[in-house]
């Protein structure tokens, strides 16, 4: 909620990226009290993008803000759900935060680890640009489908 | 710490059992300040053991105490430990739990989830004897450990 992007280079990008749609819903689910009720989709994910100089200002010495744990789940839980529409498996997504901003970011399903990623200064999480996010969860989850395709027989353990 | 069990039945099941050896390790680790240097292995997992009685009085509608979480943390890092042992093979282990007492045993290697447990009621975590405890440990290990012969190339991957 610090920065709203541009609305010329965003009005459509939320529209042409199916995981960006899938990162609106998932925010959407967790806002209980509905602020965000009558926002557009890119407002909504306007605390996603912070700009270099941002994250300069945010200091990695205390403990992850609960809005930005929030955030990440949001993002690997966007990740889960584009994956589970491609491949039809259900997948589970664990967050695992030190105080110090160190982490795991795990995505799996049976047996199969479909996305194990290191968390590092998590209090700075955010992409510089929509499209920056767009394509860094778009790659994500394309790997994440690549891996179950390798192993189906373990995803299905 | 709350209940010592039997000396006569106690005695030699560390000694016997290589999976409470790894145990007392794990809990000897995180002896920051020292307080179990001078006690015996059996009273170091002494707090492993909750009878079913000691159970129904401890309430699950809190969160769960750190201590309890560290011992849980523990029983997988000694899995961990056991199978790395025996396979080779690094493995990582998160333990993700809700204020609920809810949550996951997480302990895997490469791509592959060695370990996926869930968790209720963790508030009260526990075996009713050190034999239990061992009996438990061992099995999880030796399930770890098959998952990984049956599935190497996704545990080096």
């Amino acid at each position: 909620m610090s920065t709203t992007t541009n609305p010329e280079t965003t009005t459509s990008i939320v529209a042409e990226s199916s995981f960006l749609q899938e990162l609106v819903r998932q925010v959407r689910a967790q806002d209980h009290y509905g602020v965000y009720r009558n926002w557009a989709d890119e407002l909504v994910l306007s605390s996603f993008v912070v700009s270099k100089e941002k994250k300069r200002q945010i200091s990695v010495d205390g403990d992850v803000e609960s809005g930005t744990q929030l955030r990440i789940l949001c993002f690997y839980r966007a990740i889960a759900a584009c994956i589970e529409k491609e491949t039809g498996q259900l997948c589970q997504v664990v967050i695992d935060l030190s105080h110090e901003g160190f982490g795991w970011a795990l995505v799996w399903t049976g047996r199969l680890m479909v996305v194990s990623a290191t968390l590092r200064d998590a209090q700075r999480f955010g992409y510089d640009s929509l499209e920056k996010l767009a394509t860094q969860g778009e790659k994500v989850t394309k790997s994440g489908i690549e891996i179950i395709q390798r192993f189906p027989e373990v995803a299905r353990f």
